[in-house]
């Protein structure tokens, strides 16, 4: 069965606007007025508003040869509520401005904009704008997320202290081997397009690089224990980075310790069948999501029997020591890599 | 003298950062934290924030052939402050997201934030975030604005009422014939690369093509003046496309007055060297970001006098009726003609 392709153009800008924001309806109290005039509004009374803003391209953060548009639409809700989750913020509203070129039919904007109601469904977020535009080459989407905080639980990168304790959520690096595979069976496709990808045994790892999910559960649950951390990021170009930019703007060095470091076994033995280190990928594999925070030892009680809260490593009194002390027992210095020295 | 050339990967994308933001200082009391860490923070005690956002792409928004890149960076923040004015707003702060391809130098990006930053000093908002990334194919810019207003003044475009008065700033169609100017001058050079743009009679529209204002004086007057619009809209598509808007969401009809469109000399010089008729790029042409606002008849004595403010209808009861009155009195049905019917 052919599938319906419909040409933007049959619906126009504005038909296109209608068709795509028909089905998401505003929820959040402090939503006063959404899609469809000249700027939205947001009532904030008492609390401060929170705001970050990203942008995906075409070629650059996403490969539509194997990221489904839905995964997508999702991912790119997701990683922005993320942000503001390594604020300590509950997220309210996003505005979506998408740029399509004329491959795209309204059944794929469609797609996109059915992983953005997902995401909006799953993080209670509004869609309360944004831009629908022509592009000459691919697609572009740029995301704005609004969340809301009370004033003394706003949690910036700065606020580490010597001896409070590294926290790390979930697992790590799972998100960069997930993307060696895709990789990989992109290329095998490419050399001979009557294979079929193989992702049976990978599917934890690929779901966690094309479904990434932001940790608004940790953040709630922090909030029911009465744990504000002292700094808090999240883990988007890999934790090593991560780990120096809180250090750097808190003014404190950091030690860790490599056993441990949270890792999924689906991982573990991906890394090894790509000759890659385990450890490596979960220093300098980026796109995780999880959340990276320190919390002072006073509060250590409250989470110490978290199951997916791991004890990394403390902040340090030198500002320019970042360390790890290995499994070997030696302690190295921490280096953001970046993503060409992954080879073990 | 060769201008200097500075790769952006010279930078890296920290460094990029950091040199594109190290002019930019936060000035608003709203804005608590701003660029540096996941997100920014505003506190909004007892008002609304007011958010747009808008994407311009280069191809389709803007050709780099005849527009200057500061003038670009300037242009991305008024359109949205733009947005900001139409709702009876004041800006706050702006988040830039932008793609560059590789064709760009450290250099290219500095007059495009140059730009930008004129723009934050003329309309007094602070940039706060943003995303800079790669571009495949390019140049992205997106942008969204946060602005402020005590809940009972916020101006919708829903609120004009039958015999309320529809008023505009400013004149009309500048910018799509300063549009037409570049085009031909383009088209000129492209034919001999040798000659030089003749763009000296053309100043004033060619200047409105190319670095439009937001009407931030208007809201400021207007409130001086404790005067509240019952509906607005800023001209970004063009006079009769906005005034179906303000109908359509209002539940009126609208008749305009033809003789009371305000058209600037050296416009209507140039639609007729242009073989345009002036009333028609002033009902269709694009961009000028005038604004667009209905008040009620109680309200007239506070504007009659201004000299930028321009009285050319009213709404009326019938909300399926959109007329002009012609200046040979006759009564026309207003249409929404798009871009590709100008030709008189």
């Amino acid at each position: 069965m052919a599938e319906k392709r419909t040409d933007i153009s049959e619906l126009g800008e504005f038909g296109l606007i209608d068709h795509i924001t028909q089905n998401f309806k505003l929820e959040q109290p402090s939503s006063v007025l959404g899609v469809g005039d000249d700027a939205a509004l947001i009532d904030d009374t008492g609390r401060q508003t929170v705001i970050t803003s990203d942008m995906l391209l075409e070629g650059i953060h996403f490969d539509l040869s194997y990221m489904p548009l839905k995964h997508l639409g999702f991912k790119a809700v997701a990683v922005n509520i993320s942000d503001l989750a390594a604020m300590n913020a509950f997220p309210g509203q996003i505005l979506v401005n998408v740029g399509l070129s004329n491959r795209f039919s309204v059944e794929a904007v469609d797609e996109l904009y059915k992983g953005i109601e997902t995401a909006c469904q799953a993080y209670k977020v509004d869609l309360i704008g944004g831009d629908t535009t022509a592009s000459a080459s691919g697609l572009v989407i740029s995301i704005t997320a609004i969340g809301h905080v009370m004033p003394d639980q706003a949690v910036r990168r700065s606020g580490a202290k010597p001896n409070d304790i590294l926290c790390v959520t979930g697992d790590l690096g799972a998100a960069y081997m997930g993307l060696q595979v895709l990789e990989r069976e992109k290329q095998v496709y490419l050399t001979n397009p009557d294979m079929q990808p193989q992702l049976e045994e990978f599917q934890y790892i690929v779901q966690r690089q094309l479904r990434p999910e932001a940790r608004m559960d940790i953040i709630h649950e922090l909030r029911d224990k009465e744990l504000v951390p002292t700094s808090m990021i999240d883990i988007s170009d890999g934790l090593v980075s991560e780990i120096f930019h809180l250090g750097k703007q808190s003014g404190t060095g950091f030690r860790i310790y490599e056993d441990k470091i949270p890792l999924d076994k689906e991982t573990y033995d991906t890394a090894y069948q790509f000759k890659l280190d385990p450890t490596t990928c979960a220093l300098n594999g980026g796109e995780d999501y999880e959340l990276l925070f320190t919390i002072s030892q006073d509060d250590y009680e409250k989470v110490k029997d978290h199951p997916d809260i791991h004890f990394i490593g403390q902040a340090t009194e030198n500002k320019d020591l970042f360390d790890m002390v290995t499994k070997g027992e030696n302690v190295v210095p921490l280096e953001a890599q970046g993503w060409n020295h992954l080879r073990a």
